[in-house]
This record gives structure tokens, sequence and C-alpha cells, in this order.
């Protein structure tokens, strides 16, 4: 990834601190935050200074690594395993951190090295899969295309390359035209926000566009396929990701446009049949009725954008059926939806 | 229509000024414009203190009145003439401000109080096209109904009642028990800011959704019917309407939801054969990359909400064809989409 013309990762390690690009101030400000301790990590993670699947899982690992490499004393198991609550305890429903300080935790009990190894590793991991997707998923991409993306999963969302844009960035390298439709995606505005940051330090040609005009702009054949990323995948292909995903998957079919999901194998939950198995998390209703933004002099201020006497519904996700889903791009290849070619894959893994 | 308990019109005379609700300070301040002349009157279109089809329209004709009604001396018909280039050139797409000038302004010729006459009658018919809208509209709303709206097609968008929203009003004035899902539409957020200040002044139980929310509540069963209103009908029943329309109307027949189209027979264009012919505005990107709102004093301030080193893009609309339309609700009653129908309704016209 490429910010200003610097290589640089979302979150990385150097010694015992864990450094992150500090999403919150993006896309008004660039900064990086440096985190001493498993506390200032679980702190930042909390606040989203991290966020994003792939992200989070490093950003958990990192921290559960801190707690192995800083604690001693002959409490220092005591303490490891209350980091190891605090960790947990930050962002309670994703799935790849759980997963990470688990790993953590178990190569710490060795000792503190291999702690810091295994974090290592699956921050090479996350960068890996990620840019698999993207060798895979360029090869769905023309000559000349105008893709249509929701949300975030891009770089900013991963250690590097992320998972929808990361075919997009191979395509460009590769020397092919294309061009990003990128749904701004309120309440958060990941879009507008996060994913036109990336396609800008990217040298990507794009443009923003409010969530209600992709109708209009694939019924205008302005649109050659979608990639949006995934939260979590069940054993059938049903997709949950970003709320808006189901409309342009709807969309997408009934205007005859190939709609492709991009996640790594992790994203998967095998376990659980089809979507209607997710729940879905219901965020609070100000995130739709403020609205956070640069003033005049560039400082970040929150104002209140829609009617002082309403109430907001916030749904943070939807769930996609596979029926709607073209194709998922996976670090291991192009899985079509549905339980017999997922089962396969996995057996295979 | 109802303000804080109190009755309003959109915008209204009083001997010879207008006054109007400055719809650019709601929902966070009600201010009531007072315009004193022709000229004042032009300035609160430009700014759109008063938007929406019929108080475009209605404010249109008040100008026109005015201009008859206070000019004086021997030049008295050349700034008639001018008032009317004056008026004429304030939004030059608005359909209805155009037949409301040109009938105030033939009236006028005859003597000002006749030109002030038929300025109140446009007005009075603007009121009870919309009352009528919204009888017809009750009988497709059921004892307990979720209604689903985007944009603003409610009171502040004609005299009075309005147009999508006046069924919602008649029928919860029946005793119905209705609930609206209010779609914010952006960018200019008049469903969050407009329809939600109306809904929340009458009583009506709603909330306010981002307006990629939609996909998910009807394919959770939780829209019942989707009433919007229109801005142009071409003779096939082909509507251009706000931009997502679209995309609702498209959901709905995916979901088997049926999706109303609200507006007055002076919405037709029947020399319009089908959506193709009607050319989309383009507006500014700024409208997508900052928002306004009410900082934390109550002060109108704008900031910068996405990436600033991206452009947006923004059609201001988009054309829904007749077949995703379930039925247009008119003041001459519901009509099935399609040439046949509409041109029967227009003959007995």
């Amino acid at each position: 990834m490429n910010v200003g013309g610097e290589h640089y990762r979302t979150v990385w390690m150097e010694g015992t601190a864990v450094y992150m690009i500090n999403q919150n101030k993006l896309p008004f400000r660039f900064e990086i935050l440096k985190s001493e301790n498993h506390w200032e990590t679980c702190m930042a993670i909390t606040d989203m200074a991290v966020r994003g699947a792939g992200a989070l899982g490093v950003a958990a690992g990192f921290a559960m690594a801190q707690a192995f490499l800083l604690s001693t004393g002959k409490n220092k198991l005591v303490l490891i395993r209350e980091a190891r609550q605090d960790i947990e305890s930050t962002r309670p429903t994703a799935r790849n951190l759980f997963y990470a300080v688990e790993r953590v935790y178990m190569a710490g009990l060795n000792s503190p090295e291999q702690a810091l190894a295994e974090a290592l590793k699956i921050a090479e991991e996350d960068a890996s899969s990620s840019q698999k997707i993207g060798e895979t998923g360029a090869e769905l991409i023309g000559k000349k295309a105008n893709i249509l993306t929701h949300c975030n999963a891009g770089w900013l969302a991963f250690t590097d390359y992320g998972t929808a844009l990361s075919p997009v960035y191979t395509a460009k390298n590769q020397g092919k035209d294309v061009f990003v439709y990128v749904d701004e995606t309120r309440p958060r505005s990941q879009g507008g926000r996060l994913t036109a940051w990336e396609l800008e330090n990217e040298m990507v040609p794009h443009v923003v566009i409010a969530d209600n005009t992709a109708a209009s702009l694939m019924a205008g054949k302005k649109v050659d396929m979608v990639i949006v990323g995934a939260d979590r995948i069940a054993a059938n292909g049903d997709t949950a990701n970003k709320i808006g995903t189901l409309g342009l998957a709807v969309l997408a079919k009934e205007f005859g446009i190939p709609f492709y999901v991009a996640a790594p194998l992790s994203t998967f939950d095998i376990s659980i049949s089809s979507g209607k198995d997710i729940v879905i998390e219901e965020r609070s209703g100000n995130e739709v009725m403020y609205q956070s933004g640069a003033d005049i002099n560039g400082n970040i201020v929150k104002i209140r954008v829609n009617n002082p006497g309403s109430k907001a519904y916030n749904p943070a996700f939807d769930v996609t059926p596979a029926k709607y889903i073209t194709a998922i791009i996976t670090e291991k290849g192009i899985i079509k939806p549905g339980s017999v070619s997922i089962k396969r894959v996995f057996e295979n893994y």
C-alpha cells in the first residue's frame, strides 16, 4: 500500500511497540498512532483507530504479544491472562480477533519470542491472502472496467492490499484501465472517506456517489461489475456485509451485472449453514442523526444532520443470499457460492 | 398541515407580501420568511427557501401577482415584463413555475386584482389536488401499515398536504396504525430533515434510515408499501424522481412489495412518450462532499464529510420505468401506468 508515495502497512510492530494508521482521523489527517503496551492497543481497537476484519485480528495478535513481551515478575502469567480478557472484550463480535488472540496466546506459553513470531506470522498471512485475492480477482477484470464498490474493504481493513480493492490495485498495476464508483456508505461513510482516500493514494481514477445512485448507474450501463468485501460467509455462500450490500446485489442481478464478494477463507463460518443464522448488529441511531467531518480550519467536528425530533434505525450489516452472488474471490481461487462448492474448498484446505 | 399544533401553509400571501416557511433553516429552526416584493420572492426561490414542485409554482405565481400589484407609473408594463423574466430565470427547469407565471400574467393583463385572484386560485388548486391524492391514496393503506418513502413529497413541497405523504396523513386521521421508514435521501437529506420534521409535527411514528437500508427492511418483510412523489411522468408512466427512487422500485418488485407514485396530473408531461426523453440534471459534487447541519450551539454550519482529494458524481434524479410502478395516485383516482390508461385519463380531464 501507498500513502503519498511511501509504503505503509495499516498496523505493524517495531520492538515492543504497535504502530497503526489512525483511521479515526482519516481522510482529514494522516496520523500514526504509537501504542506502547497492550492497554494502549486495546484502547485503539475500542476507539476504532484500527478497524476492518483483518486489521483487527492483526492488532489483537500484536496486543497479545505485547502482553507476553512486557509482563514481568512472579504474577506474570496472571497479568497475561488478564491481558487476554482485556483484548477479547474490546470488540466482542470480531471473529478474527479471537482467532488471533488464541494463536498468539498458545505460542506465548512457550516463550515471549514465540508469541511475537506468531503475531507477525498472522500479519504476514493476512497480507499474503489479500495479495492472492488481488491476483485471482484481477483475472475477472477486463482491459477497461468500471467497478462499483461499497464500504471499505481495502488495505485499511487488512494489513495490506485488502479484499474488494485488492483486485482493482492488481488490475491497475497490470496496466488495465480501471475506474471505481465508490459508494459513500452512510452512516459512517467508510466509502467516501477511507476507500476514496486509498484510491487517491493509489492513483486509481474514481468518484464518490451517494448510496442511492447505484441503480441509476447500472440502468445506464455505466457499471461493469460490483466487488464488495464480507464480514461473515455462511456454509452455503450467504454473505453478511455492510448495510447496503444486499441492495446492490439485487440491483446487479436485475441489470445483468456480475456481483463478486472478495474475502479470505478465514471469513467463512462453515458452522453456519445459511445466512438465516447470522445475527445482525444494530448500532446507535446517532450514527445517522449526526455526522463528523472537517470544519474550514481542518478541525474534526460533529454536527447534527437530520431532524432533531426523530430517531434513526441503524442496522450495521445485511445478509445477501448466495443466489445474488456471481462468485466469491478467495486466496484459494474463485468459488461459486453454494454448499457443495464451498465444502469442497474447505475439505482441501 | 400542522407545525407545533398550529395550522400553516408552506407559502401564502397577506396583502401584497408573500410569506413562506424558510426550508433552508429546517429542521433546525422554524422561521417564516416575509417577502415584500417580487425581487425578494425571486431570491427566496433561487436560494431554495421554498422548494418542491407545487410550492415553487405557487410562489412563482405570487411573485408575478406582486409585480402587478406593486408596479406603478407609465413604465408599469415594462417593469411587469421584466419581473416575469426575473421569476422565470430563478429555477429554469421547474415546469410548474412557468405554468403558474403564464396563468397569472394573462390574468394580470386585465387587472392587478385578477392577477392576485389567479395566483390564489393556483394555491387553492395545489392544496385541493394534494388533499384528493391523500383521500385516494389512503384507500390503498391497510389498517396497520409500514410505509417507506424517499425524499420529501410532503406538504413542504406543495402548499399543503403533499403527495406521497398526503395518503399517510389521511390514513392516520382515519385511525389507521401507520409507521413510516424515512429514507435520509443523500446528498441533501430532504428525507431525514424535511419529511422527518413533517412527520414529527403530524405525530406520525417514524424512523430515519440510511438510504442503503431499504433492501434489508424489505427482505425482512418490514415494509408493506413504498410511496414516493414524482418530478415528471412521461406519457407511458415512466417517472423521473429524486435519485434513489429507481433502486427502491427494483427492490420492491424483487421482494413483492407494492410501489406507488403519488402526483397531481400537472406532473404528467404527455408530450414525452417515455422516460428515455427525460434529461437528468447533474448537480455539483460538493453536495456529496460537504454536509450542512447544526453545531452544538444550534448554528447552521457546513463541514467536509468525504475525502478531500476525491470528486463526487451527483445526478439529482433517476427514471423509474413504468414496469416497476404498481400504480400512480392522482387527484383523479388511481392510474395503472401505461400509455393507454394514462391517455384515457387525460382525454377525460
